[in-house]
């Protein structure tokens, strides 16, 4: 039986409308030699601590002790050094919260997941950036949700419809898949509507450290927690995550809020996969305590200078009629088509071309916007970047 | 604010039953020094890997390709290399089956949990063990069902309700919370069941490897695939883990199924974390491709010995009007109280006395059975678990 008899009847309703991607099976193609790919939001391995991991996990598991507990079960909120860490960087950014306002995660994607689960009924309304991250629809598809675009993201008429609010989604700095950040004044505004309709917001904030230029904005949990006095007293919670600086695949992450919201989803970490890795987070840790600032100026660097191959190569290689905007940090840039051309039908014509990229509609919650793309400068070297986009072009040149 | 008036509200309907366990709070204070604890299923650290491990990641890392590849994003199937030697493992116990019926999962739990997500609908079935593991109870729990007992577990009657069934879910070999193992007329009985009313069956074998003693007995996955030739043809869902066989800490697991249900399966990963951390995978395949036998034989060995010492002392300390199980491999043992005995009201007199055990309502899905209480004998020594089982002797006679 190669069919899915035994099984198809008995999936839950939920299950009905997830299923496979066929951008990503296109993409999966993409990886062969001689395809330079824009697709994935993938890290520059070159920055990766290998060498630093190596001797960090020897150390760990060299003292008897720390060995014994590093390959232990855990507790499900997390190590709590590791909250604790999280905690002081987020205090010194001037968000007063302890390490009882932390759990642990394994990467930023867990804590979607969790808030979906625990915050969405069949039916309630989730307002979003339009386009917004394909991952966090992934995550709360199954729940049932209705999406609705946030103010200024599209001309649909009314912000918010007639369902409960489970919730408000945002990446404000460097969004993926825009590249975009939002301003201080949509901040405001963001937390005002909040307020003024009463609905949760969760800040998704795993670029924020990756910042090229321009002036560092607050966090939507430092404004909240800030007007409030602590971050018990905030509607806002806030994922954070060690993937886009120091490694994705150690898969830590963290979420931060009020402190009873933190108690429910500890027993949905439980009750989900028990704990995050313990070496991991130990691990994680020691490096974030040794040099992360270090880290994070290199990667910086890396990639603004990849993003500066990228825009300058746009300049150079693109036809009349596009737009694109210029990222202030992260690993994504926004490319705009002219209207009634349709991205998704050109990727194969790309591959076909040795170029890859993400058709926009994948990250609308009701894909009905298909003349954009996501290009992600974040894995090619600079050459590869330039030579890419001149492929880009000639495909867009037809 | 210290209470939940900004969050309770926004609760999902499907958290309205999912609360903090009493009992684990005290058996976290049974954490102090001075108390043994026969509470958690926790395994020996000595028996862990501590310096391989320390090599091994060593020379993962030190290989700059295999190093980029460990800390970067994975696919969320798995490595590739790790579900073959699942397969090829389960191919040597009689089960013919491919990489691609393999999903790695954070820990045999994240397996649970994502079989409640896509097969339980609201007052679906489930058939379980009576009683059953509390995990699986904590991760089918959010999606609504109702528990019925599986033949033989019980004497309320029907085995089986008028709902729709999800599944059956049971741990065949040295079952959580009991210690026991299903017969195989009983795993005959259980596919010939699951044949006749058409359900899934759920086979979770974390403690299968540890048997002590007695005629190893054919996975439900053996039998069933076995039947129909190959695992593509069989209903039942296989979930393997090596926590209690070489590390609990580094949280990698599997599940084993036909591939069109794997293929729903990966779907969820995605969403819910992308992928099980990459350096994690690397090193518990090449500790497995080194000498895993040879670390369950001294396991083996090692947990025999603790059962031998709680069962000599159980002979010893015990009151007359208890009954005991001997179990043939596993972590724990069942202790039956006369009738009319609560084990929960005994657990802080208990403590008290410097001994911690977790009382068996618990693992009753309508936490009707009271006199009763799981001991699990892997983590203290022999001394402390002939020292524990006098204190605990001393409790019950009064």
């Amino acid at each position: 039986m190669t069919d899915f008899t035994l099984f198809q009847p008995r999936l839950a309703s939920r299950m009905s409308g997830v299923q496979a991607s066929e951008i990503r099976e296109l993409l999966r193609v993409a990886d062969a030699p001689g395809v330079i790919s824009f697709g994935g939001g993938i890290p520059d391995p070159s920055l990766f601590p290998t060498a630093d991991m190596a001797a960090t996990v020897t150390e760990i598991l060299a003292d008897p002790a720390q060995g014994a507990r590093a390959l232990q079960y855990s507790v499900s909120e997390g190590e709590p050094e590791l909250r604790q860490w999280v905690a002081d960087r987020l205090t010194a950014q001037g968000v007063t919260c302890a390490p009882e306002n932390v759990l642990i995660t394994s990467g930023a994607q867990q804590g979607l997941d969790f808030l979906g689960r625990i915050l969405i009924d069949r039916g309630d309304e989730v307002l979003t950036e339009w386009p917004t991250y394909l991952g966090a629809l992934q995550a709360f598809g199954p729940n049932g949700p209705v999406y609705r675009p946030l103010e200024g993201h599209n001309a649909m008429g009314a912000t918010t419809g007639p369902g409960r609010k489970a919730f408000a989604y945002v990446v404000p700095d460097f969004a993926n898949p825009t590249g975009a950040t939002m301003t201080r004044a949509a901040r405001d505004r963001l937390l005002a509507l909040a307020e003024a309709e009463d609905f949760i917001v969760v800040e998704d904030n795993p670029y924020g450290a990756l910042r090229f230029e321009g002036e560092v904005l607050p966090s939507l949990l430092a404004l909240d927690a800030g007007a409030r006095g602590h971050v018990d007293a905030s509607r806002v919670v806030h994922l954070g995550s060690f993937s886009k600086i120091l490694s994705p695949g150690l898969r830590v992450g963290w979420m931060v809020a009020a402190k009873p919201l933190i108690k429910k989803l500890v027993l949905m970490k439980q009750a989900s996969d028990l704990n995050a890795p313990r070496l991991n987070q130990m691990a994680a840790l020691r490096l974030a305590q040794a040099g992360l600032d270090t880290r994070i100026a290199r990667a910086v660097e890396r990639y603004r200078g990849k993003r500066d191959a990228m825009l300058a190569a746009l300049e150079t290689a693109m036809p009349e009629g596009l737009r694109w905007n210029r990222p202030e940090g992260g690993m994504f840039l926004w490319l705009t088509l002219p209207e009634g051309m349709d991205a998704a039908a050109l990727l194969p014509k790309a591959i076909e071309a040795g170029v890859a990229f993400v058709p926009g509609a994948a990250f609308y919650p009701n894909r009905d916007v298909r003349n954009c793309m996501r290009l992600s400068y974040s894995l090619p070297s600079e050459a590869d970047i330039a030579d890419g986009i001149q492929r880009l072009g000639r495909v867009l040149r037809g």
